[in-house]
C-alpha cells in the first residue's frame, strides 16, 4: 500500500488523532475503538475507521485498536518516530514561548538553535538558548542540515526572511507571522494566526 | 442568498482571504484578481472564485474584485464588523505572548480580561491587564457577556478549566493546550497546537 497518495485532508487529521491515542496511552489505556476516539476528537466514527483504513488493516470488528500499535504506525507514516531539529527566528514574545515550550517532547521535535535580528537580542540567553544572529543563519542551518522552522518575526518582514530560510535548505515553515508567505514548490507552509483561527469561529456566534 | 449555508471548509478560508485583503489594502491596493489573491495565498485562482460566488456576485469578469467592498463583506460575514471582545486563562508563556500580542487590532477582538490560578500571579499586571483569580471567571464572564476564551493552561487541566468556561457562557474557545475538549453543541473549539501543524509537514519532508 502506497501512503503516498493519501489525501492531504486526511493527513491533516492524522496528528490529531495520534495526540489523542497519546493522551490515552499515557492513561495507561491499551485498546480503543473509533467510537471513543470520535468522542475525544469530536469527528465521527466512520470518519475516523475510514481514515484510519486508508493505511492498512488495523483492528477487527468488535476487538477495537491497539493503542501502542495504532500509535507507532501513525508516527511512521507522519514521519515523527525520529527526532526533527528545529530553528525558531525571531525571539518576541511568541518566540520566547516556543524556545520554552514543552509540548514538543515525544511528538518528534527539537529545538535546535534560535535567532534574532535585534543586536540587544543577540548573544543573551533564553533557557538552554543562546540568540544567535539572523545573519548566520544561512550557515548554521546548511551546517546542521535543517529543515523546519518556525517563523516568529513580524509581519512586514515575514516574506524576505522566509526567502532566507528557504536559500538555506528549510523545506516546511511554521509561520506564526500574521501573513501569507510566498515559496516555491517542494517547501510546506502552516500557518498560526490566533486571529484567523477566531474568524472561523465568529462566523457561528450571535 | 443565505451565508448560513456556506460549508464549513470554505468558512475555514475565508478569514486568510481576508487578511490578504487586508495586507494588500494596507498597500492602498484597491482592486485585484483571483490570480493575485490565489499567489498571495497558495490556493488556485479557480478555487477562490468558486468560495466568493458562494456569498453572491462581486467583480466582473476582466475587472477583478474591488478590495474595500471585499473586505467589507468578508468582515459582515465573518461577523468581524464588530470587536469582540476575548478573555485569556492561563497566564503562562503563551498567555503573557496573547496579552501583548498586537495582531488582533483591526481584525475584530480585543482582550478583556486575563485569568490564572497561580496565587503568585493573581494581581500581578501584564501590560494593561491585571491578572484575575480563576475563581472569579464564571462570574466575570457572566457579568460582561463574553463569549470568547483564549484557553492556555497545561493539558491536564484543559478539561476541567473549558468546562468551567461553557457554564458561565462561552461558545467560541481557541485551545491552546495540546489536548482536545469535549464541548457541548453549540460551542466551537479550535486548536492551536505547533506539534500538530508541524506534524502535516513532516509527512511530505524527506
Amino acid at each position: 500500500m502506497n501512503t503516498n497518495k493519501i489525501p492531504d485532508i486526511i493527513i491533516g487529521r492524522l496528528p490529531v488523532y495520534l495526540r489523542a491515542l497519546q493522551r490515552l496511552s499515557e492513561k495507561g489505556i491499551l485498546t480503543t475503538s473509533s467510537q471513543e476516539l470520535g468522542e475525544i476528537i469530536g469527528i465521527s466514527a466512520a470518519q475516523i475507521r475510514k481514515d484510519i483504513s486508508q493505511f492498512g488493516e488495523f483492528g477487527k470488528q468488535g476487538t477495537g485498536y491497539s493503542v501502542p500499535f495504532l500509535i507507532e504506525r501513525l508516527r511512521n507514516i507522519l514521519k515523527v518516530d525520529r527526532v526533527w531539529e528545529v530553528v525558531i527566528v525571531g525571539m518576541g514574545d511568541i518566540g520566547h514561548a516556543l524556545a520554552r515550550y514543552n509540548g514538543f517532547a515525544n511528538r518528534g521535535f527539537h529545538i535546535n538553535m534560535v535567532f534574532d535580528i535585534d543586536p540587544q537580542k543577540i548573544g543573551q540567553k533564553v533557557g538552554e538558548y543562546e540568540i544567535y544572529d539572523i545573519a548566520t543563519l544561512a550557515e548554521r542551518i546548511k551546517q546542521n542540515k535543517i529543515k523546519i522552522a518556525m517563523l516568529t518575526v513580524p509581519a512586514t518582514t515575514a516574506q524576505e526572511t522566509a526567502d532566507m530560510l528557504v536559500k538555506a535548505g528549510i523545506k516546511a515553515i511554521l509561520n506564526y507571522a500574521p501573513t501569507s508567505l510566498n515559496v516555491p514548490p517542494g517547501v510546506r507552509v502552516q500557518h498560526i494566526d490566533p486571529a484567523t483561527h477566531l474568524q472561523r469561529m465568529t462566523y457561528y456566534l450571535d
